[in-house]
């Protein structure tokens, strides 16, 4: 392998997040994955707990704490439990030049929202602001040059990327309500017995009627109050956020299109679905399993008086491991979509 | 089988509404099946589109038109195509002494109502006002002595029993946002491509954004401006609505548990549900498959602003022909749970 | 309650076949359920881990150990994790005058099918020949009498139901080739991470390509060589088995549908669906979630030299709680359907 | 896009395998679609049926008798419904150079299979000879020069790959015994009402439980009697095989494994999969989305009598339109894995 590849490494690498992450950096032209981690899977090949990687690679894993002779790492991906970077984020950024962060330890730039929505302090408060958000559609100019990247959550991705562009165009005028839906494996692979698929499966969860901490990261990202509630539904993978909205006075259909089309036009991952007719109309997150893409579209009510936005993703993909790929390729200054072409499927 | 038995007729007997009256009348101690109409299953055996019913009945299906020549008919139930019964109505009413309509062509007091959201002008509004709404939960009394019964809509009676409690007692200040989510049994048995199983499965499909025509029932019931959005998700029977309303000054949690205790202590088949940890702390439809019950539930956000209510059901049961059957008891003075005692699975 | 009820107590009943035993056993007009055993569940409602049963009863769970306390139990059903009661079973034989084990543990006639397909010597093998298996339709006169009653496993249920006819009748001339497909429910509440949702969901799992216990079972029933392989497919509650043999020499499809007959016709929980068309027109465990039936159909090949043969079930009701029912009103002279005449739902 | 491209059709591009063929071959570096056809949706852009294409490309389809317009195709890819190609197969032969049939009606080189599977005589039964079966793994040097190829069904592919090994290495004695499972997708968008949603949901559905076409191609490629039952199962895509047959005599697992790596250690897209333990210790066509890879395991009896073979595939892909991308690139000297390079994702 070409010694010019830029050398990553995966911290955590035997979760959903991680494994996303080593599929699609294993197939990245530009890079080189040195090192992935795992405690519990330490010295097991790659493919052992995520499948689909079988005969991909030869990788297997290392402790955890093998990060720490690990020489000439160029960046650092980090997805680790949440509460746990927080703590050791200095020791982290002591191990390469650029530390993309996939958790939520870093997302918020206001140390108040951790006690109100992570119920603790955050330790490290005077490095909320050292990092940038690694969404390239609204944080681009910053990412070329950034060596400290949070990753937003997916559900945030989704809700962000749908009510941004309408807040920016000043079209919205009050709180934004978001419905949010996602697929079981945003509970990772540790999860317990309430994702037991006799419990999970078929299932209409409301497992967040009001506080879920990506209510702060919309809010934070739209400067618009939000109220979000999260629901388990029957998937594996995909997000779906359902925003409503008041539309500020005189706002017609034609603004939020144009106001979508401004924000979208040229960006290579997302896409403006708002179709009179047809199944897949508006946003649809089965289609979308393994792409980077989020969907967003719109549909105003008859009397004007106010909006439903629809996003859709991939939670692990645009909402996690695609989006820290996007991220890195802009940082890096390689073509945006490196490694991230692949469509999704239909039917799936 | 006892000549005392009520005599009962299902039209439209092949669907999947009427399968589901089929399935409870036929093991109900008061009534005898007489008659259950289909053109296109004719003469064939009603296990034949409901396999469910091998071996429970001998009854076949005969010829819509039959319908002219029952005798002695004390009870019809029309599970017909929407937009059919507004134009034969009063052929049906010289059918029975009682008809039950499970479709939605008399379910809206106001004929403006008809043009907005069924897009077509009603017929025959005289006949409007004679119905009395099949929701014994809210109008046991009147239909101890009902004659002509309509039933409402599945995700309508998911929001009526969830948002009317709080609005009879003035809790709630504003417009009601429902999130309606339903599994594809809603679609019926007639649906088309759009619903084969290869586009519909795993889909969070928001196939009404606005102007769903449930929303009108809601707006009826509850006296509050409603904004509905109904999204298909994986599931093949459940509904579940997710209500936001803002709260009037000073509304409490208590306030809002008092509510739903006032309206459904002595309700047999309407739960609350509104626990502080567990799985199914909030209404979950997949527990309820088969059952009659609606399980309704509550979050207040933390500043008291609003108010999440989350209410759950069996599309074709509580959501249709478990409502029907219920009235039926209601009517004829049997005890109101009759034939209605299944429980639901778990797991499921 | 009226004190004439049959005391019944169910240990283990916190686990997926427990709770089936409760929501059967609480409706069951003859019987009162006294005791509900769960450690991990002590002092808890039976609707925390059944949220089905909620509003249905105010039992609680009591420790197992209270067993030892329970007086005047007429019968105990034993939900227990396999290998526990085989090393227990003198003790609950003094709990109550009838023991039913659920478990695998007191299944199999030969004491050396246990090292072979327990991996164990069975600690009490004087007590296998007292068991009677829990299977009223090959074993119903010595169930009337039966104080130890052994219900048979899921799988083996649909696979004795299904070739014994058959078997009995001679019309097989070979090895019987069993492919069982189950459901997830199967694995029980307390699977671990190989069940989570997105591991399962959409599996073909095979996860026994040979020596399952269930085929000990089958071959003891039919006294044929059996070769069975068990997948796990998508379905929380179900058991199809797909059986091939080679058919005996001038056996035709007319000798298989006698045999059929002759064994079921006067069976209230076996169907015998071999249809020439329609969607339903082999055993499907789809419609039969929650009933006790379990429906056996048949296809011979073209050229006559073997038969497919299909048995399906819901494998918690008559794979499980559903035949220890049946059993139990075999054994108390009650009429064999009571508590059990649920008929499953379509669509589902 | 470059001259050099080499122009291919894809005449019935509306389907499922049609769109399967169009995502992989609007991302081949070395072909240009020119021509997709379709009589229902001519005129249409392709991403109206096929949402993941939107934004991929700007084609639309053509009406089908364009083909007879298309000038220089250089490759004819057919996806139309069984019985169609068999009547004209002489007038596409006209349209280009290569033509590659992924229907059924020139997959049997016997002319007497036809009658037998297909309930018809083949009206061209001289051109069968002429056709190559499209599956490079057993004939890649015919490949390389033909003209003519159809590429086998779904189902007869995993068969094919799973068991040939053995049967070519002589280690197999006696019928084979296939159980194959399929998702929804394999019914193809045409579908009717017994592919609803709510009808296949979750199904355990034996539809053809002798005498499924594809059981005449794996007797073909091996040469062994084979007795196949084919049932639809919760999935939308995915195909497993489960294979028995009896092992002659002194045959030992060693000798299993050798002959599956004999065949397939240089396959790019064959994999063995049996291990001892884990959850994906066999194949597992969900984690196979999206990807052409066929996974290949066995498992051999403890007594050593038989052998249970086991092969997982997507049916659109490698089942289908995955293959008959891999034959062109075989035809045209291209690496054989170009365009097929996507590993398919875990969890899904």
């Amino acid at each position: 392998m070409s010694e010019k590849r830029t050398r990553v490494a995966v911290a955590g690498a035997s979760g959903y997040i991680g494994g996303e992450l080593l599929r699609l950096l294993l197939d990245h032209p530009y890079v080189e994955v040195v090192l992935a981690t795992s405690d519990s899977f330490a010295g097991k090949r790659v493919h052992n707990p995520h499948p689909n990687l079988r005969g991909r690679t030869e990788l297997a894993f290392s402790p955890h704490d093998s990060l720490g002779d690990a020489a000439d790492l160029d960046v650092l991906f980090l997805a680790m439990p949440h509460g746990h970077t927080m703590k050791k984020m200095p020791w982290y950024l002591q191990r390469a030049g650029v530390v993309v962060d996939l958790g939520g330890d870093f997302r918020l730039r206001d140390p108040a929202g951790y006690p109100r929505y992570y119920g603790t302090e955050h330790p490290a408060p005077e490095l909320l602001s050292s990092f940038v958000t690694g969404l390239p559609e609204w944080h681009r100019d910053e990412l070329r040059t950034a060596d400290r990247i949070a990753v937003p959550g997916c559900m945030a991705t989704a809700g962000i990327l749908t009510v941004r562009p309408l807040a920016e165009a000043g079209l919205l005028d009050g709180p934004v309500q978001v419905d949010a839906r996602t697929g079981s494996s945003g509970s990772g692979a540790a999860a317990g017995s309430a994702n037991l698929h006799a419990e999970r499966s078929g299932a209409m969860r409301v497992f967040a009627p009001t506080q879920h901490r990506h209510e702060a990261e919309i809010a934070q990202a739209t400067g618009l109050p939000v109220h979000m509630t999260a629901t388990g539904v029957e998937a594996v993978r995909g997000v779906q956020v359902l925003c409503r909205a008041p539309l500020a006075g005189g706002v017609r259909e034609a603004d939020v299109r144009a106001a979508y089309r401004k924000a979208y036009a040229e960006e290579p991952f997302v896409r403006v679905v708002a179709q009179r007719t047809g199944v897949y109309r508006l946003p649809e997150p089965k289609i979308l399993a393994g792409s980077n893409y989020c969907d967003v579209g719109f549909s105003v009510a008859g009397d004007g008086s106010q909006v439903v936005l629809v996003g859709a993703l991939d939670n692990l993909v645009k909402g996690g491991a695609g989006s820290a790929v996007q991220a890195l390729n802009v940082r890096f200054g390689w073509p945006e979509t490196t490694g991230l072409s692949f469509p999704g499927l239909h039917p799936n």
